[in-house]
């Protein structure tokens, strides 16, 4: 079956593209999610991202059957080439209210378009701004990827009707944190250093497998410290590595330690940078 | 048309029980909500109830057609008696990813059965305990009944296999905030005292008309505070007002100042209490 034909969107292994009121994803939030960039029908970073999904499951107490939503995604993805795909587990329906005891689970899989790379934010990189709406501090819920995204929604609002390829995003203390939809990175003196992840923030996928394959410095960061770096990039496992070539009037060349990365990325994405 | 007889769901004023997957109330949490009371085809705390919601639209950016709404909940209600109505407004389907722009919206309106009161708990008082879920600061969401209650669902999961009939959520620096489905109130001295939610929480309606009838203090509250008041009760615009009756070896007789008060709610719920 080409990947015109299968359908877009399984819900408990069944193509469907509804899914009940009472599913606790709707409800509350109750659920995680991830979204995963397929390379001629493989999952670059499947080890990475299937870890983190099952930790989150765990750390949430969402059910999850692990061999049951590996079958699915075995047979979702049969016949599929290249593309963006999204999974979600939710608590599903069930429990009273917030009480989610005697609720179920559900899996939801879905296909989006492919992401065009390199495409020209990653040759040209992107000018970013520093978002208002705050990054709240949550601990229980920090570095899932979890269903509870509205202070993403909001940050990410802000860019419309402006030309910023990604907004950043601080804490209530004004350390910055990551950007909407992707993780932030600074080089200083040959050096990865990214922020600090454990009172807020997405513990993404692309920044767990730098900080596997570089030495990368895990800290606090001020948008003081950002401004004077030598080179910044951001990135996430569906777009790869972007440059930063501007944020509040300083301006940065892609340098070779983003590139250098970047190349990385790309080589596991198949790419010709 | 009986109650019996009646769709129990609607989505955009229509007999429905699901939604779009793509509906970003499930991708994200990008919607609000109220749980409403009603009492013989009527909403005691309409106004309020109205209010919030609006207020909420407007503080998220949600597309809301205020007149359809209450087209919807008119036609929704005819016929109905008693029981327990959600309203939920999501952002709807469109947008890319969290980029909010272009989605249209979507009402969704839900029929419960009715909570009994009075119920043992309004008379007899609850236990409660202090959950270790600790509630995040997020001042862009709080106040807001929005649809990322993860941890909420969380702090509700510890009072599984207890006997306790609410838990009690602190914030990061351990003040005492909120119960997961309620809000909280002491008395000292005759004077009522409900927790500060300038960081985090849920404004609710019960609390709101309180703080509109009577003097109530908003204060910072901590866990010895509240062990050394008079009387503590929980409420919420479903059930009222529940004496708390004891907390961590602390007991209470449930107090008059909650006895007034909670005849008031009854009267207004048409209840003989």
């Amino acid at each position: 079956m080409s990947s015109e034909q299968a359908p877009m969107f399984w819900v408990d292994g069944e193509p469907a593209t509804a899914v009940p009121l009472t599913d606790r994803g709707f409800q509350y939030g109750d659920g995680v999610f991830e979204t995963i960039r397929v390379v001629q029908g493989q999952i670059p970073f499947f080890d990475l991202h299937w870890q983190r999904l099952t930790d989150s499951c765990r750390a949430l107490s969402l059910p999850l059957d692990e061999v049951l939503l590996r079958t699915q995604l075995n047979d979702f993805l049969a016949g599929r080439q290249d593309g963006t795909l999204k999974i979600m587990v939710t608590r599903g329906s069930g429990g009273r209210g917030y009480n989610p005891a005697g609720a179920g689970g559900r899996t939801v899989l879905g296909w989006f378009a492919p992401v065009p790379l390199p495409d020209h934010r990653s040759r040209d990189g992107v000018s970013v701004m520093f978002c208002t709406t705050p990054l709240g501090h949550s601990p229980a819920l920090a570095g899932h990827k979890h269903l509870n995204r509205l202070e993403q929604v909001l940050a990410r609002d802000e860019l419309n009707g402006t030309d910023f390829g990604e907004g950043l995003m601080q804490d209530l203390q004004g350390r910055v944190i990551e950007g909407t939809m992707s993780n932030l990175f600074l080089v200083e003196s040959g050096r990865i250093i990214t922020p600090d992840l454990s009172l807020c923030g997405v513990n993404g996928v692309l920044r767990r497998w730098l900080c596997q394959s570089e030495a990368v410095t895990i800290a606090s960061v001020s948008r003081e410290q950002l401004l004077a770096v030598d080179e910044v990039f951001i990135g996430n496992s569906v777009m790869g590595v972007v440059p930063v070539v501007s944020c509040e009037g300083r301006q940065w060349q892609p340098g070779p330690v983003t590139r250098r990365v970047q190349q990385e990325v790309f080589q596991l994405f198949h790419v010709d940078g």
